[in-house]
């Protein structure tokens, strides 16, 4: 079955797309560790992060760089904590979190915002993009 | 002054070294979240991730993809996580912990292991590489 990611890829889903290329695509996070959280995923689905080819692999840490300097601008964030986990979604995506300290590094925490709160973050995010 | 990572590349301090090329080293990590914890570094001691210029962020990321399946031959592990934290030491590491649940993405785990336990584990990881 098709991943909730390829869902969205394909169109199926509805997201809050912050950047797509050939290769990959970025979206804010279902659920918020903290707002600006933004996923970066590539569009092949693989399960495994260090199974993904290497064009597609690269491509989601370049673009992951240029977000993660946007999610510094909008929210003034100290450091943008990445980290593939995977034990949820079995496709490879790549979570970009604004930090302030190591205790931010928390999925537990993680919310759903309301959709007017999304669209702003989305918005400021793409300006800085 | 140097970071720790600076005085284990320039050769001041010593490190269980996993593998080592023009821009990247990757050591075990100090402590160990888990045992196969293994840290992967660009050589220019660049704080954040997203500053790393691209061909060596690049090169840490390919060389965790190869480690990454070796840390899973090694250790059996059902995930190998990756994270990239830098509140403690700033200069870009990545790590790669092997994992059997969401609770292995916890580094108040990590633990210093006996020196023939480390030894014995890059030994292993080295003849997967």
């Amino acid at each position: 079955m098709a991943s909730i990611f390829t869902k969205i890829i394909q169109g199926e889903l509805p997201a809050y797309k912050v950047l797509e290329d050939e290769l990959t695509i970025a979206i804010l996070a279902l659920d918020q560790v903290n707002p600006g959280h933004v996923i970066v995923i590539p569009k092949q689905e693989v399960n495994h992060w260090y199974s993904v080819p290497a064009d597609a692999y690269t491509q989601v840490g370049l673009n992951a760089q240029k977000i993660a300097k946007a999610i510094t601008q909008v929210t003034g964030c100290e450091r943008v904590l990445t980290a593939a986990v995977g034990f949820e979604v079995p496709h490879y995506h790549l979570h970009l979190i604004p930090a302030w300290s190591m205790a931010d590094l928390d999925f537990k925490k993680a919310q759903r915002l309301p959709a007017e709160e999304m669209q702003t973050l989305l918005s400021k995010l793409q300006k800085h993009l």
